[in-house]
């Protein structure tokens, strides 16, 4: 049975981290908020598990992934739950650790890059608080994407088995999903994101190398690849990069 | 050996959910940067983790768990390794995953009561956010404190072996970690949170039970306990609260 992943059918979003890990392994899915509602999927599939009454382990939010009878929610625990399935991460206990450890803080800038324009509340609008959003832009840009890629790049450097990869020396999910923060700050932050890269050049290595990927690559020029939008988790507000 | 538990000493702030896991278990840990100096502790050997170059995997911030060679930062990850060793989670792969699942929820409720009184970033002062922290903290009292709990109230619900619990019959790492929030939210939000709570009548039964826990009563009334104070994540600032 294919795996089924639950997110929001037009943006990337969180549910982009699960997705890149089920096409770089080349893994049969359904995208099933995206599918058809006379197929039995839609939105409505994805609701069902938030809302019914019936479901013992309902997730607070999505993306989450339905695997037979198993439902696992937050991306972190998705790729927790992908990893040694699709071949994503190291065999040791230690290796999957230190790479869900990694992804844990990738999701934390995925979060503050999500606050940068909603530093008040998901509930508004960005026009209600782009007053603080400036502010708030302002303070990620001139010291928080610093400080996070430099410790990714300190990963790197680190990494006994070379620098081409977080963790050993394969591809692990966690090298997919900073592939993915650094598109995303690329796209939102140009200018301040180009330059905190300067100075993480193994961290954009590690970028340019996941996106040629044989199936990545292909999965990034196909229409499954939703384009980058203002709808998403890193928007392009030129006010909000300098 | 016992664990190694670092993170900053003066607050009880993320590292409190690994505390009140190894204490609820008994185990055999140190406080480092508690302790002093001169016995090899205190505060600059939890940075020498974070600055030494000799560090493999070295954590992004504390708090951090060092159990012989093995070191692990982000305090969900820190539980998903300690859970099974302290006896904290259950044996099934379900279990394990759900336990944490809840975790990261928990975490994320975490960081959004941090950014109540930091919307704009962590380098600032609360003074110098104020503003801003009178607008977020009130989308977090009206909607996110209320959704949050509405949830955990729901997994209490339809826990098969009884609402005792969040996961299974006995008591887990995201029951320790659940019992915290709540005393946070009370202690920074007591007039929002306890109108929340009257609504999730299982949350606070849980609450009161994992106080009742003898090994963690013990704890909470002994000195290991730091008072919740003004420079942690769960601040009581009369002005954000109503």
């Amino acid at each position: 049975m294919p795996y089924e992943l639950h997110y929001w059918p037009s943006i990337q979003g969180r549910g982009e981290f699960a997705r890149l890990a089920l096409e770089a392994a080349g893994a049969d899915y359904v995208d099933v908020a995206r599918g058809c509602e006379e197929d039995g999927q839609g939105i409505p599939a994805m609701t069902h598990f938030m809302e019914s009454g019936g479901v013992r382990h309902p997730p607070f939010a999505p993306p989450f992934l339905v695997d037979g009878k198993t439902i696992v929610g937050q991306s972190a625990a998705i790729l927790l739950y992908l990893g040694p399935r699709l071949g994503l991460v190291g065999k040791s206990e230690t290796a999957r650790l230190w790479t869900h450890q990694i992804q844990l803080t990738i999701a934390d800038v995925v979060a503050e890059a999500h606050d940068s324009h909603h530093p008040v509340g998901t509930g508004l609008y960005y026009e209600d608080q782009k007053k603080e959003a400036l502010r708030r832009a302002k303070a990620f840009r001139t010291a928080r994407i610093k400080k996070f890629l430099a410790w990714f790049e300190t990963v790197l450097e680190r990494n006994p088995r070379g620098g081409a990869h977080l963790v050993g020396g394969r591809l692990s999910y966690a090298d997919l999903s900073l592939f993915q923060l650094v598109e995303g700050l690329l796209y939102a932050f140009p200018k301040a994101a180009r330059r905190a890269l300067n100075n993480a050049p193994r961290v954009m290595d590690l970028h340019d190398g996941v996106a040629k990927h044989r199936r990545v690559a292909a999965y990034l020029a196909s229409e499954r690849r939703i384009p980058f939008n203002e709808d998403g988790i890193f928007r392009r507000y030129p006010e909000l990069d300098a």
